[in-house]
């Protein structure tokens, strides 16, 4: 088998009904299917879940669809980098990937998916309860936009195995939900964030960043590490933790504004949640773990991480 | 294989791990399965769907749950109509059902599903511009609610074809709908409406109703009856044709009264809409079809119907 691949080309599938007929071949081969779901502008993140996939299962699928729902009206939908030939070619490089599907907007939604969310009509899904916090602050409609493609995406793809990276944390948390509510027959994994020499975790909006705007990205994660430094060391309560990583943030965004850089370092939120509720922790009790996340704007361009202590996605 | 079933009982089947390895069998042989999902109280209307759907298919699954998330806080869930051992002596009768589902609430809802909505938790799915009007109007979370179960219930089962009673011709409409936005690799099926001897629409909530109540719910079918006979004559404008049901209605509850029958007759609406949008229309134009459909308060019993014109759900 891993010898025929080798010469195989990756096979581009661009609607439901060939990616339907395609996928029946291993419903009577009874072969499980793995399914890494993308916006496309790969990175190293990306390609260890599609790695830990083809480890799983015989059968990989990549789907690269930015997806419009999950942008609000005034978000990066046209500006989300899109670098389909650049993606392919890794995925080639790769040599475990038999498909990657590449859908239209107007066939994943088929009843239209217009920005302003008072002319949206059509299905959507929605997880109560975990879709309004954190990420979902700043941005009320994302999860909304990522349960309703990604159970589309389910049922057109119909994996066994689906596969979505740990850097969004909420997400995990938020299609784990989903996938139990809504009882979809699969079986999730979690793969870790990939990160930069410094730690900055991989993104694909990472592209935005100059040189000088990089160099101050890291501080979201710097904050992160100090906060869970800090729980390492045995500290519990809320304040005294996230006080470390306010901090870092101020000392960083106190130097952007001295030197005159041009842009500003604002933290959008650092949070402390509890990994099965994600409501945020007053004090993280003993045999209790927590997500530690946040989200910064590093001039335009918003970056999100987070880091677990004691549990996992 | 018919001999075969004759001889075998019907199996019953309660949670969802066994209702998909009993699935399984039938994705391994190549067989497809249809699914005729009930709330129970099985009437003439339900049987039907149940001898369409053996037809068409060699596996047929009738699914009995009184879904709480189609319920108001204010509304009959307590009291709907149970009759368990009835409805699979009935199912039995047909000599055609191999699986009867009876999943439990807290199966279906693993996030709990408590009436009022601001304490809902968990996956929720809704069609937008198909809910909430007509039936949506005085039911808001109606169709949210029946949107959600079906989803799952679809995961569960995983059917090739359903089967849907014209009765609800709004939720015809909303599981199309769903089915073809969230790529349910689904056929949909809708059955005609059975009738009692007079024509009142045959419905579980019909077991509400008292002999006197029962001589007048049939005012619902004869004014929409009436405006379908407009209709074949040619007559084309809202206002005319609503007018003749409109006045059958308002005679049989002057009548009503009159008598002292200790009971009111309110109707909640009547309309006239475009069977693609639902969109309420003014002129019904050449070549084009209509749903015309009511809901009429028979003391606290609520009973809907609909006829449609031209078109079909």
């Amino acid at each position: 088998m891993s010898s025929q691949k080798e010469i195989q080309l990756v096979k581009i599938i661009e609607t439901v009904p060939s990616l339907r007929s395609w996928r029946k071949q291993f419903i009577k081969q009874d072969k499980e299917v793995a399914f890494v779901p993308t916006m496309g502008s790969l990175h190293e993140g990306h390609l260890n879940l599609v790695k830990q996939a083809s480890e799983r299962c015989p059968i990989v699928v990549v789907s690269i669809f930015v997806n419009p729902a999950q942008f609000g009206p005034s978000e990066d939908l046209d500006n989300y980098p899109r670098t389909l030939s650049k993606d392919l070619e890794l995925l080639r490089s790769l040599n475990c990937v038999d498909t990657v599907f590449l859908p239209k907007v107007k066939d994943i939604y088929p009843s239209g998916i217009p920005l302003e969310i008072e002319k949206q009509k059509g299905t959507f899904v929605e997880v109560k309860g975990k879709s309004h916090q954190l990420e979902g602050i700043s941005r009320p409609l994302f999860f909304r936009g990522v349960s309703t493609v990604v159970a589309k995406l389910f049922n057109i793809v119909q994996p066994n195995h689906v596969f979505f990276g740990q850097k969004d944390a909420q997400q995990c948390i938020v299609v784990r939900t989903l996938i139990s509510d809504l009882h979809f027959p699969i079986e999730m994994h979690v793969g870790a964030t990939k990160r930069e020499y410094d730690g900055l975790a991989m993104s694909s909006r990472n592209q935005y960043l100059t040189p000088e705007l990089r160099n101050y990205a890291i501080t979201l994660y710097n904050a992160l590490t100090a906060i869970k430094n800090e729980l390492d060391k045995g500290k519990r309560n809320r304040e005294i933790l996230l006080r470390k990583g306010y901090e870092i943030v101020e000392e960083a965004a106190r130097k952007v504004k001295e030197k005159n850089l041009g842009f500003e370092l604002r933290l959008d939120y650092l949070s402390l949640a509890d990994p099965s509720t994600l409501e945020e922790l007053q004090e993280i009790e003993e045999g209790k773990g927590a997500i530690l996340s946040g989200a910064l704007y590093v001039g335009k361009t918003r970056l999100i991480d987070n880091l677990l202590f004691n549990c996992t996605l």
